[in-house]
């Protein structure tokens, strides 16, 4: 009979997040634990290992379990690595052989690749891009990330980690200073850290009035942007429409790349809904080549935000084969 | 028995040129044809089937050929459609099913594609990416465009034209016009066009000495610009500088999306050799993400350039199934 479950990991630099899978991406069961508690790697894939247990609990068993599918900073598909995940204790500078590990330690197949990607197979496996086999998944959190399908596959490119595509260079002259170590990155821009920093350079640089001045400006974050913008603030609407924008333009040079039928959005800045959404879709018609001009679907995720992370890296395991 | 050869041909504005190959790569027998004498694809087709037939002679025959596959502007290689090619004097703003037409005409498996994937399927099979899987194919003629292999596959996207990485915006503010209708596209400054653009407008707008300056700006080109570099000219070195500059920063990116082993560089603008080579590489690096940085091949193509159209072709018709 076919083992009816996956369990899904979502690894943080603060803590996992593990869930047990249906095929209809219903999580049945949910636990976190801390990721931050130890350097050790093969430490915390114990604690991992003990976690999904007590959560299977005495109504599911391990060999009801097709297989584990793990979302990590730095993952590698190809591999099964993490590498050089500076943002995770257990990790640093070094090539830590996550997948294997676990998988003889919890006696399951274990799939591992990086959040973005994790997303962009949830989405195509129980979201929005069901039955699509080309689409680009954007992830806008603290950061900016990608995931990009091709064929029904996604892409990973020769040595495992395609799809940087927060990482493409937007401002070419003094660009603001990425997380990478370069600057003018798309993602020092679209992210909610991004949205923050614009606010600050524009309060700094104008007299405009905002109902942003009234808070701390080094505590300014893209929530306070976007609540301001909904009470109408003009200095935060321009903000988004100023975000967006730069997105729209990215997203137009991402379409003469791979010709997706759709660009997924998905994370803490879709929240912003419209105020996002629109300048996007304006800004890719306005930039992109004539062929493809209101051709492509530029949709919002459709995973619970508390699950994704979850049903993202669960999505994985269902490409084991039963043996 | 496996047939033993497949015919090439390369379907341009004012010729098609028409090539048998065999499974090593070498030209056995090459013809050419006019294709702007009509503006009727099927008597085009005709005279290609007929070009094809004279081509073999009594030497060889059509029942020793597995396929005939061909690069086409605007191609589809899903449908085996020309679509909307305005430069052909039988295209026009339509749909043209020339694969299959072809195809019934001479009774052989037709397989189509745009001239850049051609060349990218060219250089897998031929060339300098024998044995990669993952590499973006960049040809640098009159205009600039690009064939883009993951996992062994030309990326062909949703709708059949993916890899437009000439129409990527790299100049967002009073960018030159390019041929698609936007401006400040790859291929407005890194074609053929672009780099004699650059001239007019460099010798335009300084005054600057150059031995550029006694050619009727109007009429300079590419290889005037090129001959000045030789020579040592000073502007003209700057031009391939700034040129290959541009060219780096948007390989940079391409980077970002697929992760390549290599980039493989074709055409015209390729015989300037250092010139261009070396402030692409520089440049690609000062623009990657740490990870990359130094790791991918950059690389002149390996194909024979007069032969090199009918090989890209060619290359398509060993992927045709042997009944």
């Amino acid at each position: 009979m076919e083992k009816p479950y996956v369990v899904g990991i979502d690894i943080g630099g603060q803590t996992a997040k593990i869930g047990l899978v249906d095929a209809r991406g219903n999580v049945l069961v949910q636990t976190v634990i801390k990721s931050n508690d130890t350097d050790n790697y093969e430490i915390f894939i114990d604690n991992l290992c003990d976690a999904v247990k007590n959560m299977l609990g005495s109504k599911y068993s391990l060999s009801e379990i097709r297989g584990v599918g793990i979302g990590a900073p730095n993952g590698n598909y190809y591999k099964g690595t993490i590498e050089n995940a500076v943002n995770l204790t257990f990790g640093g500078p070094r090539v830590i052989p996550f997948a294997e590990t676990m998988s003889k330690k919890i006696g399951l197949p274990v799939r591992l690749t990086n959040d973005a990607n994790a997303a962009a197979v949830g989405e195509m496996t129980y979201g929005a891009a069901r039955g699509m086999k080309n689409f680009i998944m954007i992830t806008l959190g603290t950061g900016v990330g990608s995931g990009i399908v091709v064929g029904g596959y996604v892409l990973y490119g020769h040595d495992g980690f395609a799809g940087e595509l927060g990482h493409v260079t937007m401002v070419r002259k003094n660009g603001s200073l990425c997380g990478c170590g370069k600057t003018g990155c798309l993602e020092a821009y679209a992210s909610a850290t991004g949205v923050a920093r614009t606010a600050r350079e524009l309060l700094e640089a104008t007299d405009r009035k905002s109902v942003c001045r009234d808070l701390p400006a080094e505590n300014i974050t893209s929530k306070d942007v976007f609540e301001a913008a909904m009470e109408g603030d003009e200095l935060a609407k321009e903000i988004f429409s100023f975000t967006g924008n730069m997105l729209g333009e990215a997203l137009a040079d991402f379409v003469a790349f791979s010709s997706p039928e759709a660009i997924v959005l998905f994370g803490g800045l879709t929240r912003s809904g419209d105020l996002i959404m629109k300048p996007v879709v304006e800004s890719i018609n306005n930039n992109i080549m004539p062929q493809w001009r209101n051709k492509i679907k530029v949709v919002f995720s459709q995973l619970k935000e508390s699950d994704a992370a979850i049903l993202g890296a669960s999505a994985l395991a269902w490409e084991v084969k039963e043996d």
